[in-house]
């Protein structure tokens, strides 16, 4: 069998376990188990358990109605499968045995869900436990030409539907939320999209002003800004952006003023953008342009957050954060405004840290006409 | 502020607190937060965490940005907000002490991930440690009337797309798997569904022998039995239901030999469901019809699963199970035959337990053509 980018990853994290003195990665359904075993399924009920060792060949554990499926997408040739009458813990135990991992270091998938932590942990009692992120972070962070490229076209297939809704302009004054969410939802799919990345944001006047609306029942009127946050899969790779659009009308002089001020300060956030700079000097970056202006107390959130095999993962763009910035990383810049009861405004773009800068994956126009 | 549903579960959830001696349930964004506290978000790498401590009011610690959607979808009060420049991880720690939680028995939810737990864990040493399935599961898994009336209107919305595609017949020879699952998830929003309850499965040929096949871009033929599964929101409950259609032509005696053994084997599971009977009884009734017919190997899977603010919840219909059947449980019984190369059929509906025996929920034509 020829090395597969799984396989590579996987020798990478065996050398940084023992590099740490750690004993194994014990990895679920998540990110990090098809980024190391290319087994992409979605956490359940039952017992689904990567064992990766630092020395040796990882062990799965899967239900047995997935044999079939991780056969078919991982390189890991020891696969144990159990049956629904089966007793799962009593699996899970037998290969904490059987790879001596009590009164280990096991570090455990960041999302693994408790009723399996619980019983890793019932199975090997005199075990201590970390992250697997403490590990396979610093791997999934950089991220290599192939994940670049399909990040690449997964930010073109949205922007191509930012252009659509620019296009459409004053016909979609009068649809709701939700109506144009499914708009931008067939149109990612139309020019090349797996699905959303996300649940599609489309925030109306007031509704604009809560970052985690996402779609409701009210109407788009002529004048207001709606904020436009969305992506789609491609590959693999997800993409996310935001423009903020007023489709009809003249925007009020707030609205303006408070538009003009997020541009500048996304801008000023992408311009701090180079390998060496910390995360938290491109948040402050940001952050200075909107605090100068008066509106610091409406930007909410961080201003931005890594993205990969995640729509959410480190970096994450937090005022104080030391994490200094390294070339293949890739992350939003996503400056906002909120004001309660008013509109909101937020404008966001992915980039790749370059050698010496940022390249930008959108490039629709920013602004709000 | 009068009695909501959610306010009596919790009063409901600290009874059962007290009597097992266990000092609080620590929640997440899960299905049980929102059945305790009404609160509907997903997991995220933020730190949201509800603590339901056996005496007093429960404690929300939300991300800021999450701070207004808390105080119009929950009841809960005491509602603390944590910025991203904060230290999450500190005001847990905060929150354990205030509450006295160190050297208690804290039931965290059976999916909160480890990055969670494991924070918890370190800011409460001397507690020990469970699963808030323990007390929530048994108030969950009878539901109420609001609930039953819920999920029979979901399962409604169901009916009808199953309907519809038997109507399509021959039209659907041709489509691919996946136009057939995007006109699926059309037809269950223009029923009044709100999206899918799970990607769509859509198993045509030997597609339909990998029981967690979805779909793909095989072309449906005429003569070959198509696995159709799938369901729909409807207040916050789900449908699921399975039929094994052919579209056009003539099925071979195999086929009709595998759908007519199915089909009895989910006869025979619907009428072993009555209170006092046991989860395993069910399964054993339908595995019974498919193991005499010669085709036990082919059964790769338990008989069905609980429906309710999950689509995979208690209790599940599983080979050896003792759990006693009540009224108010709501599952589904979905016997199957596998072929692998050939092609699969299962047969599905969901059931509730009355005080006498089961009432479907499905009751669209169960045949093959």
């Amino acid at each position: 069998m020829g090395t597969t980018p799984e396989r590579r990853r996987t020798r990478d994290a065996q050398r940084r376990l023992r590099e740490r003195g750690a004993d194994a990665l014990v990895l679920f359904p998540s990110p990090n188990l098809r980024y190391t075993t290319g087994f992409d399924e979605e956490p359940s009920e039952r017992h689904l358990l990567a064992f990766l060792p630092a020395e040796g060949d990882p062990t799965l554990l899967v239900p047995e109605l997935y044999d079939e499926q991780v056969r078919r997408e991982s390189w890991i040739e020891d696969v144990r499968t159990w049956a629904d009458a089966d007793d799962p813990t009593a699996r899970v135990a037998g290969i904490v045995t059987e790879l001596d991992l009590d009164g280990g270091h096991l570090l455990v998938d960041d999302t693994m869900h408790a009723r399996f932590t619980q019983d890793l942990r019932a199975a090997a009692p005199d075990a201590t436990f970390g992250l697997a992120s403490e590990i396979l972070a610093p791997l999934r962070v950089r991220k290599d030409e192939t994940e670049r490229d399909a990040l690449r076209r997964a930010a073109a297939v949205a922007d191509a539907v930012v252009d659509d809704l620019r296009a459409l302009g004053p016909e979609v004054v009068g649809w709701t939320e939700r109506e144009l969410a499914t708009e931008v939802a067939d149109r990612l799919a139309a020019h090349g999209g797996t699905g959303v990345s996300f649940e599609v944001i489309a925030g109306s006047g007031p509704n604009g002003a809560m970052p985690h609306h996402t779609h409701g029942d009210r109407e788009i009127q002529a004048g207001e800004p709606v904020v436009l946050d969305f992506g789609t899969w491609v590959d693999g790779y997800p993409s996310d952006q935001t423009r903020t659009l007023v489709f009809d009308g003249e925007p009020s002089e707030r609205v303006r003023e408070a538009h003009d001020v997020v541009r500048r300060a996304q801008q000023a956030g992408v311009d701090a953008v180079e390998p060496g700079v910390t995360a938290g000097a491109v948040d402050a970056a940001a952050r200075e342009v909107i605090a100068d202006a008066g509106y610091g107390d409406a930007f909410l959130h961080r201003t931005g957050h890594g993205v990969g095999l995640e729509v959410h993962e480190e970096p994450y763009l937090v005022a104080g954060s030391e994490r200094e910035l390294e070339p293949g990383m890739v992350f939003s810049v996503e400056p906002g405004v909120y004001l309660e009861g008013e509109f909101g405004v937020r404008i966001e773009d992915l980039v790749i840290v370059t050698e010496d800068g940022a390249e930008r994956l959108n490039e629709t126009d920013r602004g709000c006409l």
